[in-house]
């Protein structure tokens, strides 16, 4: 799978490329069996909603589940990236978003790259987020919404919510939010909400500014967000617990395309548990 | 302006109709600027949302100003009511639902019957919801959300939601809601949320399940909200201040189709402000 010279300036201009049922049903149906046992350990890589027991997220189930681990290594995802970024990658973020019937949050607008320059101390904007759909997602359903060409605008300066939801997020001003959907078209597409059946892939750059709404239908709305860096790019703090920030800056190889349907070996390093190592943090920096 | 058959077989079967663009852009002029005076009055009628100083709703501008008191009487909204009920109405509620850019939360799931029975005692769900867009409604400013066909479940039981919203609402069960739109298609058509330009209307079933998301967009949703009751199956109870729940039975006469744009009288019977008599409720029905 290689991108065309069309969609390598679209995701230019826009921040974001969109790739609907990239993954076939039966590719979707092994990841999504797996969802619920997940969701019912009561682990730290599983944040609860703020009001109720619903899971928000679950963070690093390529460490512990195997079909997670294929996906993780999945051709469709990594060519595309590797090409965008010319070099190879490595796993930084890996979340299943339990965006749950009647239960789902918001999240207000922010950028995911702030995050990381700030508390991970990664260098550069090279962190590919990449989202797949496990449900179909729907107008109903608390969909993502970009604000198409944010991301020109790079590093925006933001305060810390710790009130509205119920993970920590640094979120965009209400005045710059209005100033960036109207210089991408205002009501004329200064917002876009990409939808589609499960097995969807977005694309989405580190910088581009995106929420979602509450999802108030009985539409469960499952998604992997993940994000791949670039290696050379890799952070350079152990801020935050390795389950939220990966430490293992080893290059990811490709399965083959067929590794959502075929049991491929698979390493699951924390499939008996999270090592303590895992758990500690620390504000100093190290060497590159 | 006369309903056709289709339209009369459409509402009996979905609970709305939808008419855009209705009222001219003129037409709706003079009533979004005469809007941030009422909202800007410290009034027990303008109800603020939870978290902020923002309008959620403000009630009985047509008992106050002069443009909205002739909306109340405007014919392309009074006729095809007439018509549905076959005869004539009074004003029950009269609502200017501000759901604001960034600040507007969410309406759970709810029936607005179950409140007029249980606390107005009115005998009958024979009150129509009108809802006019004061701005253009989009799928990320929070637009009304239905379930079709909803409104044949008749009255539902419900429980008094008194922690998620601002205003005391008697919302649905998550299991009901669940069955009432997997009824009504689920993802294909379960759900609909019409959407247009300023000016749109909306008419529905006071029996219609209905909901809002938050509006986490820049756009501005404000849209006035009332409900038309037929002048037989008037209230019989004053539980509610005079401002939520009106206690005039006269039978609205309707102006010239052109009251939106030329200064026709109107009574303003609250332009110096509420009389005391309407903050007085009582537990005790009323004889008809």
């Amino acid at each position: 799978m290689q991108l065309s010279k069309e969609q390598i300036e679209q995701f230019d201009r826009d921040g974001y490329l969109f790739f609907p049922s990239l993954f076939n049903p039966q590719e979707i149906k092994t990841l999504i069996d797996a969802v619920p046992e997940l969701y019912s350990r009561q682990e730290a890589y599983n944040v609860r909603e703020k009001d109720s027991n619903a899971v928000r997220t679950n963070f690093a189930a390529h460490m512990y589940s195997a079909p997670f681990a294929r996906l993780a290594r999945h051709p469709r995802m990594i060519k595309p990236v590797e090409q965008l970024f010319g070099e190879k990658l490595y796993m930084h973020q890996f979340k299943i978003n339990g965006k749950m019937a009647f239960e789902g949050d918001v999240w207000q607008w922010h950028q995911d790259y702030g995050t990381w320059l700030n508390d991970d101390l990664m260098a550069e904007p090279r962190a590919m987020n990449v989202a797949i759909f496990l449900d179909d997602v729907n107008e109903f359903n608390g969909p993502l919404m970009f604000i198409p060409g944010s991301h020109k605008k790079g590093v925006i300066d933001a305060s810390h919510d710790l009130t509205t939801t119920s993970y920590p997020l640094w979120t965009v001003s209400n005045h710059l939010i209005s100033q960036l959907v109207n210089r991408a078209g205002g009501k004329n597409g200064g917002i876009v909400s990409p939808k589609g059946p499960a097995g969807s892939m977005l694309l989405f750059h580190s910088c581009l500014v995106h929420a979602s709404s509450s999802n108030l239908s009985p539409f469960d709305r499952v998604s992997v967000y993940l994000s791949l860096c670039a290696v050379n790019n890799h952070i350079r703090r152990f801020k935050r617990p390795e389950y939220i920030a990966h430490r293992d800056f080893t290059p990811i190889e490709s399965l083959p395309d067929d590794c959502l349907l075929k049991e491929y070996p698979v390493d699951l390093p924390w499939k008996n548990g999270i090592p303590k190592t895992a758990l500690e943090v620390s504000v100093e920096p190290f060497a590159a």
